[in-house]
């Protein structure tokens, strides 16, 4: 069987402060490195050897891919990095504590704005300083390219052509790849793989680092899927994102 | 100013015990890890922005990119990996103590080991276990491109091409490139860009974790190379590597 794994990177200083982060490039916390390392030595024991990568631009998911390829001995492989991979931009919530959002707007509005498929926040105005038209690594994207805020809809229109372009056709000369990533555009791609409604999508709660494993034939049929872990573990960290918004 | 910046890895395990590596995969040391991010450090307060990086398949020379990148939170900028980059294939002497090897065979057999440009230490055997053929990470290499031990000129055959074919042109369509690899292989480098003779560039000593940065102009021609940091730090360093045959 040929193998891809996504993996949602560990936790990050700001998933730890409940504030929203999209685009924000904050770093993993200390407890997100030590998910990673237990993601990368579960991956090893299990006999995973990756042959590609990819990530996104965000540091907390290169650090967490960084830090698993380490565990695995495999720092050598080719490592790609995209744009499109990116966390789903979160527009003027960047920043703001989830529980204090909550408080202001309602638990309800913080609710669509998590999880409706296409109701994006309110975006950033073009020139605030957090756009990722201000910042380097997004020079070569077109100007309809640069999210100033995304629905759940958005970040899987920009996800899911990079999975079918570039991702997924590495399986035709590689046996096992690993693809380090966020909620949301992971999300984007299992909604594509597993063919998810849109309703269906958005309660799907993917745990950060816990290694989630897509197996394909020879012809390049998805047969299966699992987390690799122990299943209660499993269920309790899918439950702990769902309820993030209630949290103080 | 168009420029380059050679970075050789930090301190590795091996270095701290004073163990010949070559192609070894030994981790870097707590010190190394601290060298690295020192450099970053330097190179961001600099004003250094790479583009664009290239390191080998070893994961001292890997882990210094990115402890370098992160903390220039250039996490998200393409690397390129190439085992022509990787440190002087050691042969029979990988894995044994510089100054035990010393004792056993005379200084003056290792000086010439270490430090002669074209004799190579007795090769590996075919089917050593510590043979690169017996690495995936080398499974498509030739047969005669896999080294089981390696002199000076060996390694500057083989690192100068990737230079030559792969780094150097990128300089066209980018301004700052960071290239980490090793003691030898940078040595290569060195010698090709300031046409060094074989007897000077085995006593040209690249001090660990210093970035050495090379101007080029916008035809492209080198214009001027300098340590970044102290000179009088940068000067005991460099000491400091060519004493290592005679420490205990």
């Amino acid at each position: 069987m040929k193998k891809i794994v996504l993996l949602r990177h560990g936790e990050s200083v700001w998933n730890k402060e409940n504030r929203f982060t999209g685009w924000t490039d904050v770093d993993l916390s200390d407890a997100g490195i030590k998910e990673a390392q237990k993601a990368g030595k579960s991956l090893a024991e299990n006999g995973f050897v990756f042959e590609k990568a990819f990530t996104s631009y965000l540091k907390r998911a290169v650090k967490t891919l960084n830090v698993v390829l380490d565990q695995m001995n495999l720092d050598w492989i080719p490592v790609e990095k995209s744009w499109r991979l990116n966390e789903k931009h979160y527009g003027m919530l960047q920043g703001l504590n989830k529980a204090e959002t909550a408080a202001k707007y309602g638990a309800d509005q913080v609710l669509i704005w998590r999880r409706s498929y296409d109701i994006a926040p309110n975006a950033l105005a073009m020139d605030d300083a957090a756009s990722p038209r201000m910042d380097i690594r997004y020079k070569e994207l077109n100007d309809n390219e640069i999210p100033l805020t995304e629905s759940l809809s958005d970040t899987v229109k920009r996800a899911v052509p990079y999975w079918q372009n570039v991702i997924f056709p590495e399986l035709k000369t590689h046996n096992q790849i690993i693809v380090v990533a966020h909620g949301n555009s992971l999300r984007g791609i299992v909604k594509y793989l597993k063919n998810i409604s849109n309703e269906d999508i958005v309660n799907f709660n993917i745990p950060t680092a816990i290694p989630y494993v897509f197996d394909f034939d020879d012809d390049l049929n998805l047969k299966n899927d699992y987390f690799l872990g122990d299943e209660d573990e499993i269920k309790k960290l899918m439950d702990a994102v769902a309820n993030q918004a209630q949290k103080k």
